[in-house]
């Protein structure tokens, strides 16, 4: 570890719902945390950009550190990033486009600081600290409003020639399957992610079909169905929802069934909101589907297939091990 | 390259249909070759070691060496390799199970010897002297009786935790597709390979289509569809071969595609029998697809989608590559 692990970093996981900014110490240990509901402005990036400055002075203050004390910042976003030039360049969630978003950082912090994309700095997170430890070649899989993933090689975390490594959403496994909102059809995202689970409950509700999972939307004012609406609906024992929810549990095991056919990872990683919540209830079915469909039989015993385990700190924790590796 | 580049090594393409042995300078160049019609014989292995065994001392005297001056022999075989054993696990073109090449090699010739599964060394071929020179990430698609791939990262030959990486040819692009050899429906293997491409064209002969493919494997006495039939009937302007085709070439692009958003490399490489003879004019409409099927639309101008360059060469100089590299 060396002077590096002395050392202390920040972390911010920034999504459309809520940022959380953690001051860590070299190993990822969190010594302050600060939470937020982001306060998304369309067309507008400098209110988010403002908001996650404050929080990291907040995640310092409770660390009892000064930021000129921290050696770097990584943080990770939704969307689709240049880890090399620190440049968000579409995250749909936050309304953002082309957002220099590390020369921001290091102008109002002083602080050198790292982008990558949500999922991959979760993986780190998962990788140093959590479910992939101790594998020298693993994958994430992240289910949530969309489909992301990240490719760990020999121990790195793979970007690829452009960065952008690991959309493993936008895998088709279904060839005219149904639509996906990149504009293809069958993609892993439009079978499987929380927006597909919603739309073919609608669909089911068109047809006549009466679900609880809707009806828990309207009461709760949801404008999405989120992991907790699903949550309470697979609890109310609605049909519709556990036959969709089922469906979507196949799709990501053939998902996973791919993935390690052409990967041969030790560790696959299921993470997102929905893993968060059902740990291995959730993946325990996409397990059983991988393992009947992996080509060489030996992959029942050699790979593993598990929930993430850091929970929601986990892309907090990666960005900052994702910036002590890149300083 | 120093020391290793002066050496001289062996290097063995072994298929069902024909073998060839290379002896080449530690660059690659090719100093000597033997090729012969593979003399399989269910059941039992030993007739065709010895028959490499044979080829390999030919193409030594060719190149006006001796075996013994040889560094290492690396050999490709079809099927289910285990590398770091060097043990061939299943080859169903050869009838083998659990057959311990590497030390049966080394036993008869004096020399090191190393075994991988054939797509793995046309794609070290590829990679050091061919189409994918140069690249930091690329991916082989090898298209043939089945389908096989080969992912490259960071320069090396990924290989996964089971030696197993690179089985593209299983991946699921069609969810309750057409029944694939392996058990399981929709793989990428059972919608493109020459053997979907002759099950489909019976089927529309069933369907009353009348197909110059099946006319032209009667006249020629070929019990498969072979890249030659392939080619005739195109040439024939035989419709059903036509469509049939494009449908193949239609679930390339998909795979490409898929597998670039996964991975995310500088090239991909097409190769196997129909590559060799058709070059661009089979890759062109893969490409076309994948082009039309990548998440990110920069993948147009940054990611090259090319044919094999080495020709059925590919196999024997990456395997001789490819014992220089793990010796």
């Amino acid at each position: 570890m060396g002077k590096k692990g002395k050392r202390l970093y920040a972390g911010v996981d920034l999504g459309g719902t809520s940022l959380l900014a953690v001051v860590t110490s070299g190993k990822g240990k969190v010594l302050g945390a600060r939470e937020e509901a982001t306060e998304v402005k369309r067309g507008d990036a400098r209110p988010v950009i403002e908001q996650v400055v404050r929080a990291v002075r907040k995640a310092a203050d409770k660390a009892g550190v000064e930021v000129k004390q921290i050696s770097a910042l990584g943080i990770g976003a939704a969307g689709a990033v240049d880890p090399d030039k620190g440049i968000v360049h579409t995250a749909p969630n936050l309304g953002w486009d082309d957002v220099p978003l590390s020369k921001e950082l290091e102008g109002a912090l002083g602080v050198e600081s790292f982008v990558d994309n949500d999922v991959h700095v979760a993986m780190i997170g998962e990788y140093e600290k959590g479910a992939a430890r101790g594998a020298r070649h693993a994958i994430a899989i992240w289910v949530g409003t969309g489909i992301g993933g990240a490719v760990i090689v020999r121990g790195r975390l793979h970007y690829g020639c452009r960065g952008s490594a690991g959309e493993i959403g936008h895998t088709v496994i279904q060839i005219d399957g149904p639509p996906c909102k990149c504009g293809r059809k069958g993609c892993v995202e439009a079978l499987a992610s929380r927006t597909a689970m919603e739309r073919q409950v609608r669909e089911e509700a068109k047809n006549g079909k009466k679900s609880a999972a809707l009806k828990i939307m309207d009461e709760e004012g949801k404008t999405r169905m989120t992991s907790s609406v699903i949550a309470k609906a697979l609890e109310a024992r609605d049909p519709v929802m556990r036959e969709v929810y089922e469906r979507a549990q196949h799709a990501l095991g053939m998902l996973t069934a791919n993935l390690v056919n052409v990967m041969d990872p030790e560790v696959v990683v299921i993470g997102g909101g929905i893993a968060e919540r059902f740990g291995d209830d959730f993946v325990a079915p996409i397990r059983k589907t991988a393992y009947e469909n992996f080509l060489q039989k030996d992959g029942r015993e050699k790979i593993k297939i598990v929930p993430c385990a850091l929970g929601e700190r986990a892309g907090a924790i990666g960005a900052a091990l994702m910036a002590r590796s890149r300083l």
